[in-house]
């Protein structure tokens, strides 16, 4: 089958690769889109060692499911963390955070920039049928927007700022803007501001953020430049989220602590309430799409997407 | 007066200080025992561009207080953050982080390793006949570390950390202790091991910390190494506590996000509880007690504190 091959932070389209096998439990799934991440691109930049299929964010079809042949025909999202089901975190009710975990496309799991992939049948989570393969292929983004408010409770009257406007800062500002608090979201592109001003979602630029004024702050751009900010921005003892992907970086922490700011870590969230959402209409994620790409053409399209303020770059299986 | 004054991160005991007089509400106390904290020795390296008195931990004698004569005599603590009643963080209910705040000792105001220093009336509070000048010197460093508690929420099951067995180390496990949780303290040094056993507290090594098994642990050595071991001890979901003063240092910000860590700077706390504790005997620093100089020695007192697992130091008015 064709797919997207990472190792040593070189990307390859590969057309020799064999279709998977399904483990026990295991269903395989016909890939109908996927979406690039920043965690993709990071994977390239030697962020972490993966070898193999990369690729996250898919909407798929399950084809072959021994163990549950009703299921076959589902069109699915899936939770890309595989669980041992058996160690503390597991037992903890923690699967996300399974000691053995393996992630698809990211630790010891071959990802979605393939026609096919394999994943347990309870990772896999039907679609409802008025929610598009568009909308669908945002559902593990959105998840990860949505476990903002799984750790912390963000109040009506909460004054939040999202430092950052890509990919991930919007679907954030989407969900946020859901609780009635009172959000900005620094923005640097004009095709960022125009988005979150369809959204009707407050727009500033970095220098006109309020100093020591908000309750919370997401740091949704990994870089310490949008850290320091954050660091300015939040009030005494506020809370700053941090959801991006994050190299070693030099931090201020004497203000943390003068300060008495949490910094809460923020990874994957739950499919389900990204699926609700969807349903809804309450969060439309499709004018995020900056452009479709074939599978072969992936290595163009990974060169696009690295254009400053370009946001979700598909890639699509069938022509 | 005597004095302990630092400027240019240079320390001089001075004689030629005047008595300062107190303004509206403040009343003038006569320094009977004051402690030399870690903070004292940051701002003589230069962490904060103080000039004036050094010193925050004292207990003294009412000997001047127009607005409440009724109260010259009594034997005093005092709360070391002067706030203004009247910026958005006071009207918060958060003095310790006003705006406008002076810091007995570290900011913009006159500290307490002299013969006499001003307070306001509010921030004196009395010391119960039971706790001695030995005990009630340490009222302000406990409250800081039952400032923890006020913070983060210690259930009895759960499993604790205390990286760095030092002054603050120290009251911060009499304290966790009293909760009952499963608490483990790092301690280089053998008299603080010995201290920690004294108190039925267990210690261990650097080298025997149990790798992401803690529910919570408290970072309080302010250094790159203590962070590090804290990252490795915390479990998924964990959160560290930065109970020390920090310079800028480089992190791991990944494994904060991956982990899902949460991360609460923790300063000063309120005085009432650490109190209670003293005159209830439920805590008990006097054996922290390393020596004691007079102010007239202070000098020789930060040289002798500068060695490797000496505890509190004592600074007293009176031969």
């Amino acid at each position: 089958m064709q797919a997207i091959w990472l190792q040593n932070q070189q990307l390859s389209y590969r057309t020799d690769i064999s279709v998977p096998t399904p483990a026990n439990g295991e269903a395989l799934v016909k890939v109908l889109l996927a979406g690039i991440c920043a965690t993709d691109l990071q994977l390239i930049n030697g962020y972490y060692p993966y070898t193999g299929i990369l690729g996250h964010e898919f909407v798929g079809e399950i084809v072959q499911a021994i163990d549950a042949p009703e299921r076959i025909g589902e069109r699915v999202v899936g939770e890309i963390n595989v669980a041992c089901g058996k160690c503390a975190n597991c037992l903890n009710n923690q699967p996300t955070h399974c000691i053995q975990r393996t992630v698809l496309g990211i630790i010891n799991r071959h990802g979605a920039f393939a026609e096919y992939l394999c994943l347990p049948l309870k990772n896999l989570i039907p679609v409802p049928t008025s929610v598009s393969n568009e909308k669908a292929v945002f559902t593990e983004p959105l998840a990860a927007a949505l476990q903002i408010q799984q750790q912390v409770a963000i109040r009506p009257n909460h004054k939040v700022l999202i430092i950052g406007a890509g990919r991930l800062g919007q679907l954030i500002a989407q969900t946020l803007v859901l609780t009635g608090c009172d959000l900005q979201v620094v923005a640097r592109y004009e095709q960022q501001q125009q988005l979150l001003q369809a959204h009707k979602i407050a727009w500033i630029l970095e220098q006109d953020i309020e100093k020591h004024n908000f309750n919370i702050v997401i740091e949704a751009t990994g870089s310490t430049t949008g850290f320091n900010l954050a660091i300015q921005a939040v009030q005494s003892r506020g809370i700053i989220v941090l959801k991006s992907t994050y190299r070693d970086m030099s931090a201020n922490f004497s203000s943390i602590v003068i300060n008495e700011i949490t910094l809460v870590g923020s990874r994957c969230g739950s499919f389900a309430p990204a699926l609700r959402l969807l349903e809804n209409k309450l969060v439309d994620p499709t004018s995020l799409i900056a452009d479709k790409f074939h599978l072969s053409q992936t290595l163009q399209a990974f060169e696009y997407m690295r254009q400053p303020g370009i946001l979700k770059v598909l890639l699509q299986m069938e022509n």
